[in-house]
């Protein structure tokens, strides 16, 4: 099937899912590209796969061919994709593991989605946003994070009672402290919770209040804090030495 | 002195200075807001700093005031700031530093404000980037940069010539190498040069065969690469400690 059309039903449907009140409706969100598909391809969250007229790469998966007009109205980038696929929102698992990333107010996309690959990068599975996160679903988050997402268990919760909860269950709470801190190299907690805030304003005090330890990253007193991504990055990258 | 014009000479002026070729005819660039403004004040690169009418805060600098309108236009950012500062390009030094970074083709901006606040932040002050990498002084850059550019030694060079007489200097040249490199934690060289590449080639194949070691970071197997940011900060952050 060939859809050349903008007023075709389905399409219609899908160019919605570019506003996230209506992939909240729906439950499903856009990616774009090869490679995003592919890692899509490796769960199994895909549920429909929009393929660019002409192209000839054989995703094992049923497909869709769309006029380029359409493609490029799907699409949030300048040039035009050869793939988009539709996807249903990640399944929301218990935590099992025993190490756990926990965000509080994450504002730009960029930084969320690069948080998420470093995270399985350095084997954490489970990661909390607190309810006023950015959308997961944005395209630029599943951009960034180089569709990992897909691999990841990714939970939205109000972080005080996940960490309440998670105390019970003997998780040591981890927070940041530039002046005050543990030297992140000098402590390997075998079950914990890191919780990392805001670029501008950091933690929130109520949950701050909350952490067992704090840790610091040790650099040059010139600078007063790192991008949230690299340090969340260099915190997990040691506490998973 | 209050201009409240978009006509005055000077705001026209200053206005061209938010597009790549007339900051480069006038060897100017713009930052926004007081942050920026208080971190190049540490230098002796502000020239010029514009401060919205009726804000009363003493930058101790000689100011113009001017309208919200002139502000809004002359900003990139969707709030008014309070003040914006015209700045000289940086000074570029000869390198001294017995650590250097290079950086071959980076094109987002964000990504090379995050890489010189990381280098800054790990005692690398000397960055150099090939001729091709995103421009110094985009808005977005200083942004991520956190003003950490008036604080660092940046110049733009031919990297091929760059290593060639690094290596004369007994500079060892640093790649990295995800499969066949050397644990980044196993190794400390006293005088290095790290290249860094574009975030999807990669450094060019010409300048990966004059590196002297390749490095890598322990990571797990699920994720073949990290955001260049963050590797490059990981890098860092491990060859300072």
């Amino acid at each position: 099937m060939l859809i050349t059309s903008l007023d075709n039903q389905k399409i219609k449907k899908y160019l919605k899912l570019k506003i996230k009140k209506f992939r909240d409706e729906e439950k499903l969100f856009l990616i774009e590209g090869e490679h995003l598909v592919e890692e899509a391809l490796k769960s199994d969250l895909l549920v429909d796969l929009l393929v660019l007229d002409g192209n000839i790469k054989d995703y094992h998966f049923p497909i869709t061919y769309v006029g380029s007009k359409v493609m490029k109205k799907l699409s949030n980038m300048d040039s035009v994709p050869s793939v988009i696929g539709v996807c249903k929102f990640l399944e929301e698992k218990e935590i099992t593991g025993n190490r756990v990333l926990l965000l509080d107010d994450i504002q730009d996309p960029g930084n969320l989605g690069t948080i998420i690959r470093s995270s399985l990068a350095f084997s954490v599975f489970d990661i909390i946003l607190n309810l006023n996160s950015v959308d997961l679903y944005n395209d630029k988050v599943i951009r960034s994070s180089q569709g990992m997402i897909f691999q990841m268990n990714i939970l939205r919760r109000d972080l005080g009672k996940v960490i309440t909860d998670l105390k019970k269950k003997d998780y040591v709470i981890l927070g940041t402290d530039v002046f005050k801190g543990i030297d992140v190299k000098d402590i390997s907690p075998e079950k914990f919770a890191l919780i990392m805030g805001n670029e501008g304003s950091g933690v929130k005090a109520e949950l701050k209040k909350m952490c067992d330890k704090n840790l610091y990253i040790k650099m040059n007193s010139k600078v007063e804090s790192l991008n949230v991504g690299v340090a969340t990055s260099i915190l997990l990258y040691e506490l998973n030495r």
